[in-house]
């Protein structure tokens, strides 16, 4: 009953799926962040939810621990083998099982990446809408509840997943969800999955929900003189009920990284990237109502966007906006924060915010999804520096507190992982332990990605 | 240790708030549906979180079912004490505690019924959305994952409520959720609890999120020959991504019910009702293509509903739908059943139903929110005649099985209560386990609510 036991037993069954060699362990032992490097004693790579079945029944036989692994773009170190044992790896499931265009409906496996549904469904007229900048898994996505800057409009993975097959902690696999768009029929499993990071259980399937490509999608940008007039617009423009599909926010900071990083040249002031989707004469009469907002908070008239190779390049700068960052501070490490807070206290937070890192030694450029009082700073390190480490986790701590004492949350769509259990308890109070108790009940031997969301002790 | 001394303790403690009188055990012991009278051996009328945390805590000690009741317009039998012990009414917890426009969301005690709320939201330009029809308590709505007629658009009580507090069977409050619009702090406890009937906690308290009242909004009803033609251009409008605000579906029986019970003159022939929300140039473009769509699939011309009293009149009576159909056959019961399948199977499904109900001697008038993939059959039986009774669950059945066959559900809004227990096995497979080991970890001496939902033994 050791690790070592385990992984005999699993070549036994699973053969080539099964990897120690150091390359391949050292690549399951990264992260995007910076937390400490850590290999996991193999990496396994299933290619079906039998094999996955397999691995948790030989696994569990073993008390051996087994850590998920989609592409590696969580930020909070949950993939990472803290306790040792085995990354699964679900690359190799990453087919898109089937395509409900009636319904509006895909089933995918969890190795599929964002992109590659996106791809897959380029004939179909739709598309899957839920947009995190990385080109994460969709098994990934939903296990981290991730969301990104389309949320504001098409909502979370929360609200995109309809159903999932989930491998537990003792080698069945369930159904939850299903594909019927509402259900009062017990309590919501798959609801309970969805965030769950790896801990409850093993998604080998998902069923997510399509959108039809809007008829019309224009975007823009327009900057601001100060921060918090940027903000204050994004809260009225929210307010007003305005459907946006995207409003994100940018901080000067971030847009020197984004010049440098994309050899682009927009003012070094505060940003809003917008996107409108609907029919033509909606969002001819969105962009009317938002650009009357803006310019009453002192915006600038809009740069708009509407080449679809303009749209692309916009967000495409967006979406590496956490490498661009990083580029202003050659070979850093970064700390991110991903707090969110209830609209009306936003500008109040990230004001706050912006005067708590100008007032410190290192550098922490921030943005946003706005629209749901999601923002993040990333706060710029030297790897291996332990005063700056401090210094960061120092501002990180206050970003965290802040937002608890606005009733908002520490994570807005990172997870929790490693870098945030240290929030859980005040965050949740004895909903911790609640979460603790579905846990043990779930998985009584804690070999699902121990120590991450929960202690169980 | 039994239901008379838990009794004896909360006289003790909670002294007028506690009723055993026949009349007030009696009204709990009522359901809106052919669920025979259960009464409970008491009421108790908590009128804070703390008196409910005393109730528990008391009836924990002396292993007494506590069954949590609104105002009774549960249609599944959820708030029966089919194990004795206490009736929980929250009627005395009904205070709308904050509204914050600026956030868009409003904390309520779980007493408030929806009704009451957006009374009380009148002069905020705000509105609470999920509408579904009876005047139901926000705490019985979110316990039941309510939906109705805005669903389409607005969504369920699983997307409208963002926190609670909960009383857990230890006597424990925690809150789950928060006041962010998102969130990836841990395991979803709020969408874990919404739906759960009771059984795993007790709402005292629900932050809810609101809507702006849309600058216009108009309504119309458009009738067809036949109900695949009208289920139809309900499919097409909802793939065309069209934003409806309301689209139901109603046949011809309902029609002769709700004539007779409003006094109206509508055709008896299946109907769409619908309604538009948006910008005034945005209703009118969206009323002019599904006008479209409706003619090409051999609709009517719309009836408009322009006025506010007219449009008030009409949801009026559909909101009434269940008591006007119940009065074709004076004095009866009704079973009502509450599929919900994918949207691409929805016309073969309503008309399946049909036909077996038309083949059957009893009648079972057919509405619903057709925008979701949701409708009912109200089976119309004589109260005691066991003969029709078993008519109408066996048509019943067939309707539950061909929904489950479809990938759709057995509830798409009612819950499971006593009467959709039968199919969770089916449903959920080893997930119904799954629901059964969180009900034992929350609430090993199963007090809450027992013999809902989950099977302990």
């Amino acid at each position: 009953m050791t690790i070592e036991t385990a992984i005999d037993a699993l070549r036994k069954t699973l053969g080539e799926k099964v990897s120690t060699s150091d390359a391949v362990r050292d690549h399951h032992g990264q992260n995007e962040s910076y937390f400490a490097v850590t290999l996991p004693d193999a990496v396994v790579f299933p290619e079906s939810t039998a094999d996955v079945q397999e691995v948790v029944r030989i696994c569990a036989a073993h008390a051996c621990p087994i850590v998920p692994w989609g592409v590696g773009t969580s930020l909070e170190g949950h993939a990472l083998a803290t306790s040792g044992g085995i990354s699964l790896d679900m690359s190799r499931m990453d087919k898109v099982l089937a395509v409900h265009a009636a319904d509006m409906d895909a089933i995918v496996q969890p190795g599929v990446t964002r992109e590659a549904l996106n791809e897959d469904l380029r004939a179909t007229g739709l598309f899957f809408p839920v947009d995190p900048g990385a080109n994460a898994t969709l098994g990934g996505m939903a296990a981290t509840r991730a969301s990104g800057t389309t949320a504001v409009r098409y909502g979370t993975m929360r609200e995109n997943v309809m159903a999932m097959e989930v491998v537990l902690a003792d080698g069945r696999a369930i159904r939850v969800g299903s594909r019927a768009r509402k259900s009062s029929a017990g309590y919501d499993l798959c609801k309970l999955m969805i965030g769950s990071e790896g801990t409850l259980g093993i998604i080998t399937e998902l069923t997510v929900r399509l959108q039809g490509q809007p008829e019309a999608i224009s975007a823009a940008t327009c900057t601001f003189d100060s921060v918090s007039a940027a903000v204050e617009a994004v809260q009225l423009t929210i307010q007003m009920g305005i459907p946006m599909a995207r409003i994100e926010f940018v901080d000067a900071d971030c847009i020197r990284g984004f010049n440098a990083y994309a050899k682009t040249d927009m003012p070094e002031k505060p940003h809003l990237f917008m996107e409108f989707h609907g029919t033509e004469a909606g969002v001819a009469e969105q962009a009317e109502r938002v650009g009357e907002v803006m310019s009453d908070m002192g915006g600038s008239a809009f740069e708009w966007a509407t080449r679809a190779e303009d749209r692309n390049r916009l967000w495409h700068v967006r979406h590496n906006g956490y490498y661009a960052v990083k580029g202003l501070r050659p070979g850093c490490q970064a700390v991110t924060t991903d707090v969110c807070v209830p609209i009306s206290r936003l500008a109040e937070a990230v004001e706050a915010t912006r005067a708590d890192i100008a007032a410190s030694p290192i550098e922490g450029p921030i943005l946003g999804h706005v629209g749901d009082g999601n923002y993040h700073a990333a706060l710029l390190i030297a790897p291996g520096d332990a005063e700056e480490l401090k210094i960061a986790k120092d501002l990180a701590h206050r970003m965290n507190q802040r937002a608890l004492d606005m009733g908002g949350t520490v994570t807005g769509e990172h997870g929790v992982g490693l870098g945030k259990k240290r929030y859980m308890a005040e965050e949740h109070g004895d909903g911790w332990a609640v979460m603790g108790a579905i846990k043990r009940a779930l998985d009584p031997q804690n070999i699902l990605n121990p120590g991450k969301v929960v202690d169980l002790n």
